[in-house]
């Protein structure tokens, strides 16, 4: 080998390193996306554009039932239940996102605050949860596998979900 | 052409790839700071550095008016409405962001919410609303030349431009 | 010098470049790791895990009283008054940071919510703040400084706070 080509043989390695941190920050800044848009999906009542943000068999456990496939899902967000509380005004506000990258996986903690109007140009605190998300990178870009919501009222499970943050 | 330069050549390409993914990274991250600048400077009551984040024929587009230029953008901060506000606490609390780059151009959509001291040691929340940002690279950074603030009250136009969600 | 050895000097040099822009990237997105990691450590009563987040001599300046140092901050979490406030439900909800980096140290600004459980199912506001945070690399990763926080309930200090914005 000649120096030019070992000069070159260690360009590559260079590159293939920071190659690989470019993509673990387009991971990083795509998960939040992905998390970044279920709210904007909900609150607009986009049932497709919710189902999109989850893998087909994700599963949504919330502290009250469980919704299980993007059937469930996109259905949830048709439903009567859900359509009254767009229809008075409603905002899903999921807060930053403490990502934890691991390859083609990913786990994210967040708090969500859903806020409602109440029909006299007033809003309330309808609930403060935990969230646990946890994603995958598919082909069709990472989408959303699980995720986890209890109420932060005081109920010892939301505290564990906490605990269990990303990075730690 | 020797092997050498041909080898060469390739890194060329290469590394132009990179700096292209890291400049998207950068801007993501630019716009991010040019949305999270918003609340400390109209908190702070500061009208200069709350102008300098859009473009000088920015439109704010809110419900309640629209603000036609920069001018009138820091006049909106100096005024007698914005003082009180800011005189019994409040926090202009802007979410994540979810960032749709295009080149020179960027849109991003957030939830807003405007929590207000009540004179009394205790907050309540004035607005929540659906926001759609529109961005360009100018020679300043990265600015806003529209923000469009929907309240979240039910009305059919806050749902619709959350449906035009960033990425979708 | 041949025309080979040039070329992968100046690629040797562009590779340098894009290493530390992607260093900024990563240190920044570390930075928001450290704050996002702030709320779920407390909510969770992990005192630990919180401790973590501080330098050792680090302070915690709140407009209630001054944490001097990490043990007083660890403190603080298994403390009586904090136990209370999660055994009711709470969420230290922290909002995006507008991060200002220079080499080894950073600060950012952001605005924090703390909602508590009613014991009725329901949520109220207890604080709104601006907060002013300082980290710094250490060999433990990016780690928090110094944390100053001030109730946005009208006060100057709280607007003086928010005036120093991160990149302005």
């Amino acid at each position: 080998m000649t120096a030019e080509t070992n000069e070159a043989s260690d360009l590559t390695g260079q590159l293939a390193e920071l190659r690989e941190r470019i993509g673990v920050l387009e991971d990083e800044l795509a998960v939040r996306r992905v998390i970044a848009a279920y709210g904007p999906a909900v609150d607009s009542g986009d049932s497709a554009a919710t189902g999109a943000l989850w893998t087909r068999e994700a599963v949504y456990d919330m502290d009250v039932g469980v919704l299980d496939g993007r059937d469930e899902i996109t259905a949830m967000v048709d439903g009567p239940v859900h359509q009254e509380i767009i229809g008075g005004g409603s905002a899903h506000a999921i807060g930053p996102a403490a990502v934890d990258l691991h390859g083609d996986e990913a786990t994210a903690i967040t708090y969500s605050q859903l806020f409602r109007g109440d029909g006299k140009g007033g809003f309330w605190i309808w609930r403060v949860a935990a969230n646990r998300w946890e994603l995958a990178r598919t082909p069709e870009g990472w989408q959303v596998v699980r995720r986890t919501t209890r109420l932060l009222d005081g109920r010892p499970d939301a505290r564990e979900l906490l605990r269990r943050t990303a990075g730690r």
